[in-house]
Formats: structure tokens, C-alpha cells, sequence
């Protein structure tokens, strides 16, 4: 580890389209060919755009290996509108979920449930920590008015990862209707949707396939969707209506964001180029072993133990160091051309790094070596040193 | 009034991305520079994105002359995800809506009601025809449990144009509040808030200020929003929640579309260089001026008389012709580069034209010489005759 009084000279580094590389969990660095099938103009009823947009939908079952039993729902807005319409569309108004908390994102789909006046079993634990599926399959077997099972793939909170096959197995074996959100996880961590029996699973444009955002997609078994007849409580996030009528004309129900759903239908070729699922998880995890392994050897401490650790997003413990400034370190490493994250912990002081986008080793050790030069520029040899 | 047989070649017509023209009522087609300024990521959370988004934010309620009273609350996904936030926002469980229709948006509005279990009373008046307003406010005075009215400003289902500030007055004169689909409109037709006694007017990111679709707005008198405490029945819809939450932290609750606002902010300065609401309409009025006139040379009929007609869109009658095939129609249009739009009318067969988007006179005089074109090519010399 270099070290030195001096101010460094820098070089800013940029993206292919002259921007810094955002290190957040999305919306991402994306590439430029993505960003560039923007650049048209399509009528939304026009058959050329509907024949991108069918090509997206088939393409994401595949993904989950959903094969034929599961379909695509396309919800406009972002991923949290794809959650709340797969909640409000699944779960009936006398259903019942337990929903597995271990972050903001598990919160809030409790807080959706609340405003929906569905009615929860809350079974929580600490943001570093999985599910106690012995707790959770006490709460099954004692608790019949349960309905669904609700879990979070990777907790972008801590970017901790959910047992998201072992929560199936109880799933199926107390017969309760599963839904996931894999928002942060979709495409790159694997999934089968089959084999964990997941009824539902949301996801979004802006995630790891590498799209820009506006778009939530909800990938469902076909059959359960189609039990879901009545449960909605909103027109825009029924999500057996957008289906059906999608099935039926092709066309959505609301304008659609186009230009996103072209730019996805691009990032999903890039996708499948990189080797699906396999090749983008292979080269995030490279991303986060770079990461993780640089920033213990400067210093600073990861949240969670490396097998809780997603490839996803990396939560830092707040250097302790009286000369380390939170904001003068993201500026610091933005003017190099890196974009981190702030933290979302409530249990401690954090930020975090994200290792998805269109980023690979050269950025990651970038940003490594700029993480360095700001530690120097501010004075902080060992981050987490209690005092000068 | 040009006439042959024998197929006449032609070039086709593309705007400045090599596309085809959009004369539909949105998505439309936008400017090259629009597009352009997606050529970029940004963090959601970043600075750089957040200046950008306040901007746009502010700009809003300046062209429907709200000053300070008025606030924009963004809403991610098409318009009528706006119009279903402001619908589930503004009116309480215990409210009651007047709905005005004559189209489809005013259906869909009583029908977002109906589903939300927000009691309604509706006026519905024939697509060719505006609200009776001695109807309406008879209907006012003797069914005090109305709360609020929702009216459309310009029903694309027609392209009617509807009387918003002799509304506003009924609206005031019995306290009631007035919400506004301002949709297609907004940025083209006059439009002053105060005035027209509007609470909330829903639009979008497609239509009138010409950028790309993937964002709702509904701009709000600040203190009617501040009084909607409690009634929303959604997260995501939820205007107040989504309006605290950015004046408190200048952020978004859930990931925004960022491309989309970055294109907005583009279209927003240049239709503010075009001269605003009095530039754009003046554009829109002379496309719409040349095409009813090219259109009635040609034998076609416009569905309403020129006095109901707003500049958006013109719904043609559809031809009797014995020879005339819309689908062939719609296609030899489209070969030659003009994208229209089928009709929705429920009263009679019909389609439409639209004169908004980056069309000038040039692109409306195109367009009609490849509707001639194409009739010669059917073989259809008068599209209003009964028989061959």
C-alpha cells in the first residue's frame, strides 16, 4: 500500500461514452451500444416495435429457466412497481404472507402489504443475517392463515445473499404460493424458478442484464397468474390484465417506455454474447473478489462474511478514522470518474461498491487505486485506526 | 387531385434517425438531440442527475401558469399511471367523482375509480360532443356528495377539445376540486391552472413537450396535495409520499428513469426556444390546418367540425370505398415513411392523424402526398364513394 503526504496527479477515468463508472447497484454503467439503440424513434402500436418487445418477453422465463410454464409481465415504472404489482395482483385480499425481512427492500414489500391491507407475518432478522429457516418453518406450521412466502434474492441493503432454494423447499412442502424479488440478482446469481417453486419472480430493466432503467418485470408460472383473477386493487399494476391483454393484442395496455425496452432488448443480446447467466455471474464475482480482496488489503472491513456475499453490491464498514470525511471520499473518487454508494444500514455506519454494470477488472482496479489516492489525499493510513 | 393507374415510385421519407414519421398521438417523434442526450448514465443518486431532474421539476408548473402555488410530483411509467396516482391520491375513500366522458380516457378514468372503490357519478356525452354544462352543473347542485371533477382536456379518442375553464368555473362556483387529464395537450394548448380552478392536471413525458415516454407528471396545487394525507391505497401511487420524499432529500423513492428525464430536460429547453405553449401550438395548429384541408381535397372526412377540433389529432372517417383497405393503407403509408394511427372510436369506423411531435409543414405535406399516392395505388379516387 502506497502512502504519501503529497497530492497524486490524476487522470479521470471514463466509461465508453465519456462518463464516470457508477459502482451502485442500478441503475449501472451500461454499454454504449445499449445506450445507442435509443437513438429511434418507434410507434408504440407500430408491429416493428411490437416484435422487439416480444422477443424481450420470451427471452427472461428462459433466464429463470421457466421454460413454457412461466410468462413475462412487463410493468412500466421501475422495480418497485413490478414488486407492488406481484404482490397486490398475487396475494388475495384474505391471503396472508410471511415476508422474510433482512433489509430495506424486505421492509418495504411489508410496507406495500400494509397499504394494501393484505395482512403479513413479519419474520425478521439482523441485516448481516439470512432467515432462520427453522424459525420460518415453525411460523408455516403454526400459522395456517399463511397464504404466500415472500423473500428477497440479494438484499441490495447489505448485498447479502438470501437462501432463496432452501425458502422453496418449505414453500412446496407447506403448499404456499412463493414470490421473489430478485431485483438485484436477476441474471447473474443462478435461479430456477422450477426447482425453487417460485410462483412469481420481479425483476428490472436497470439490474444486471445492464439496461437503463424505467421498466419492472414480473416472471410468472403461468397458472398462477391466471388464478389471480379479481385480486388486483389498481388498474396500471394488474398484472393479469397487462398479461392478457398483451397475450391478446400484443400490444400494452399503456404507452410503454420504448426507447428502455429497446436498449434492453440490446442489453439482452449482450447478455446472452457474455454466456447468460454463467458468463455475467463469472465475471461480477471476479469484479467482487478484486474488490473485496483490494479493499481489505487497504484497510477497510466488509459487512459480511464472504459466504453471505453476493457478487452484487459490497457493504464497507465506515472507516473509523478521524480524518476520513464520507463526502470528501465520494467526491474525492468521483472526480477520478468512480460513482460509490452511500450506505442503508440501520444497524451500522456504511457505504457501499457495487461490482455490477458494464465493469470488469481494469475498472474495478481503477477504482481501487482511486480509492487509495483519496485515503492518501485525506491523511487516513488505516482506515479503521480510532484516532490520529 | 393528382390520379393514375400505373404505380408511381416513390422515396421514402425519414426523419433526422432514419425513421419513419410518427403521426400518432404519442410516443412521437422526437429530435435528434432529445435522443442524443440518453447517450449517458448517471447515478440515480448523484448530484449531477438530481440538478437535472429538479430542473425539469420546476419547469412544469411555469407552462400551465402556476407559479409557486403549483408543484410537480413525477410519476414513474406512462401517463396513466399519473392519472391513476392523481385519481387515487385526490380522492378520498369517502370522496365522490363527477367524471365528464366522451372518449376513452374518460372510460378509463371512471374505471381506475371504480376499481380503487371511489364512488362515482358520470356525464358521458357522445365522442363528437363536449359535456352539456347544464347537465353538469344541475348534476353539481343536486348531488352534494360530489367532491371532486375529472375531466379530459383533449380525449385522443377523438381529438376533441374539451372546455377545461368552463369546468374550472362550475368547479369553483360549488367548491369542487378539479382534476385535469391534460395527457396530449400539455405544452400545446393554453392552459392556466389558477384560472381553470385546477387542483391537479396529469401529462407526460411523450406527448406535447416532445421527449420519450417513461414518465408521468401530475402538477399539483401545493396546498391541495399537502391535504391528500391518508387517502392513497398504494405505495408507488402515492403523490404525497412521492413529493415529500424529493423535498426532503432532492431523491426519488424508487429508481427513476433516468435517460427518460434527461431527454425531457432536452425537450424542455427546446420548447422553451421554440417559444413555449405559443410556439408550439402555432406549429401543431398550422400541421393540423394542413392536414385537415390536404385530407378534406382528398375526399377524406373529418369526424369533428373545425370549431371542436384541438391541433393534437384528427380522426378521419373511415373510407366507404369498396377498394379502400386500411391495413394496405396503413402500410403503403408506412413504406413511405408516415406512421398513423387506427382509430378508437366506438360510434363509427375511423382513423387517426396526428400533427404533434417534430413535424413541420414539410412532414405534413409528405404525408399527404403518400396518402394520394396510396390511393392511386388501390385505385380509390373518392375514399368517401359508396360503391365501385
Amino acid at each position: 500500500m502506497t502512502n504519501t503526504a503529497q497530492p497524486v496527479p490524476f487522470e479521470k477515468a471514463v466509461s465508453e461514452t465519456g462518463d464516470p463508472f457508477l459502482l451502485t447497484p442500478g441503475p449501472l454503467t451500461t454499454s454504449r451500444t445499449v445506450k445507442a439503440a435509443m437513438l429511434h424513434d418507434w410507434g408504440s402500436r407500430d408491429a416493428s416495435f411490437g416484435a422487439i418487445n416480444k422477443a424481450v418477453l420470451q427471452h427472461l422465463p428462459e433466464i429463470a429457466k421457466g421454460a413454457d410454464e412461466y410468462v413475462t409481465v412487463p410493468v412500466q415504472g421501475s422495480g418497485t412497481f413490478a414488486v407492488e404489482a406481484m404482490l397486490t395482483s398475487f396475494v388475495p385480499p384474505k391471503g396472508r404472507v410471511l415476508v422474510l425481512i433482512n433489509g430495506a427492500y424486505g421492509h418495504r414489500a411489508k410496507r406495500i402489504l400494509d397499504i394494501a391491507r393484505r395482512r403479513t407475518l413479519a419474520h425478521e432478522t439482523p441485516e448481516d443475517t439470512v432467515p432462520d429457516l427453522h424459525r420460518v418453518e415453525h411460523l408455516l406450521k403454526r400459522t395456517p392463515s399463511i397464504t404466500h412466502i415472500f423473500a428477497v434474492h440479494c438484499e441490495t441493503t447489505s448485498g447479502i445473499l438470501n437462501p432463496v432454494d432452501e425458502i422453496g423447499v418449505l414453500a412446496e412442502k407447506y403448499a404456499k404460493s412463493f414470490l421473489l424479488d430478485s431485483m438485484s440478482a436477476f441474471g447473474a446469481l443462478p435461479l430456477d424458478v422450477r426447482r425453487a417453486n417460485v410462483n412469481a419472480v420481479a425483476t428490472s430493466s436497470n439490474k444486471c442484464i445492464e439496461g437503463v432503467p424505467g421498466l419492472g418485470f414480473v416472471i410468472c408460472r403461468r397458472e398462477a397468474l391466471a388464478a389471480t383473477k379479481g385480486n388486483a386493487t389498481t388498474l396500471v399494476l394488474d398484472l393479469l390484465d397487462q398479461w392478457q391483454n398483451l397475450e391478446k393484442t400484443g400490444q400494452y395496455r399503456f404507452t410503454p417506455p420504448i426507447h428502455v425496452i429497446v436498449a434492453f432488448h440490446q442489453a439482452l443480446r449482450e447478455f446472452a454474447a457474455e454466456g447468460g447467466v454463467e458468463g455475467r455471474g463469472r465475471r461480477y464475482r471476479e469484479n467482487c473478489r478484486i474488490l473485496v480482496s483490494g479493499m481489505r488489503a487497504l484497510g477497510f472491513r466488509t459487512l459480511l462474511p464472504d459466504h453471505l456475499q453476493a457478487p452484487i453490491i459490497v457493504t464497507f464498514h465506515m472507516p473509523t478514522h478521524p480524518r476520513f470525511i464520507f463526502q470528501r471520499f465520494y467526491d474525492g473518487l468521483k472526480e477520478r470518474g468512480y460513482v460509490i454508494y452511500p450506505g442503508k444500514l440501520t444497524v451500522a455506519n456504511s457505504f457501499r461498491i457495487g461490482c455490477i454494470g458494464r465493469l470488469g477488472e481494469k475498472e474495478m482496479r481503477g477504482a481501487l487505486a482511486a480509492v487509495r489516492e483519496v485515503l492518501d489525499e485525506m491523511g487516513v493510513h488505516d482506515p479503521a485506526a480510532k484516532a490520529a
